[in-house]
């Protein structure tokens, strides 16, 4: 990795921060100048506007989710154990591995409303993460772990739903069975998609 | 309504808007006197601080649920009509009632990170709206719609992780399917809570 190249990953990884813990709005060029240390006219370099840099960021951020969640779970045999390693994995990215939490669920409330390349932006990611579950529960179905008629597309769209529901128990109101009523309602969505 | 309730409504309203759009970080007395056309200074004698305003514009977003979505369902035969009619309103307050959405949402994601004011008004609000949908399947119990062993916070849980889905199905991602497919997540939800 040459200089530059070091510079532009470090200052987006504070990026990953700014956005996790205070939302993408906050994330601007003077902010993070001072975060990582550097000059803003050294930042104008590697990024050419707000939205600029916003945008990197969430691809920062789905690399890093690809890393986190993505990448263990097809590390493990395809079908059930692969879809129950997600659903472990996104619960630890949501609450673990980023201070702040989730820089997509941020991204998307903050942005839903606003025309313009970010929004585009966190609908690719997210978008691209609900078509994975898509995948992993058809080759549930290809394994014979889930029965031939499930719409893996409500699958996906009730594993995404209970994610949020568990960012936002855990996150905001702190509720002290937000891991169990998870688990209970994966393991639910699972039992019914079973064959 | 004396002119200063008067006055104070209408800023709240647009204040409800700007926290619908743009979320709440974007809510200042700034912004707010300009889309009410009031001077700054005179906005001062009814919010003390940006926070006392964010505070009171969730509290006016909490009024609106009130009045659109729990108002209606009461009004609904006890249990299961009534938990249905709950349903099927925070559906249309998460796309319909606000231009920009449910201020609620956004402000979970914004604040959920930051002690203080904000985050516990949002908190509080969204506690409470949670602890509504558990009174509801308690009634749907005693009138022996649902189950009697049937557990109401794990059937909250999911029902609200329903709504977001829903949320940001149709808002980020404007998935042609959110509707239906959320449609069919609580039609799934209430048969297996189901007696």
């Amino acid at each position: 990795m040459g200089k530059g190249q070091a510079t532009r990953a470090l200052v987006l990884e504070h990026g990953l921060e700014v956005a996790s813990e205070l939302g993408l709005e906050a994330l601007t060029i003077g902010t993070l100048a001072e975060r990582a240390q550097l000059s803003k006219s050294g930042l104008y370099a590697h990024f050419s506007s707000k939205e600029d840099l916003q945008c990197q960021v969430l691809d920062a951020g789905a690399a890093r989710f690809e890393l986190e969640v993505m990448a263990p779970a097809i590390a493990q045999p395809r079908g059930l154990p692969r879809v129950e390693a997600i659903q472990r994995g996104w619960m630890r990215w949501e609450t673990e591995v980023l201070a702040g939490g989730c820089p997509f669920i941020a991204a998307a409330a903050e942005y839903d409303d606003r025309e313009g390349p970010v929004r585009d932006r966190a609908e690719h990611h997210i978008g691209r993460m609900v078509a994975a579950v898509e995948r992993a529960a058809s080759i549930a179905v290809e394994e014979g772990h889930f029965r031939a008629d499930l719409d893996v597309q409500q699958f996906a769209f009730e594993l995404w739903g209970i994610v949020l529901g568990y960012q936002q128990f855990a996150r905001l109101l702190r509720h002290p069975d937000a891991a169990t009523m998870t688990l209970r309602a994966f393991a639910d969505l699972n039992a019914r998609a079973a064959a």
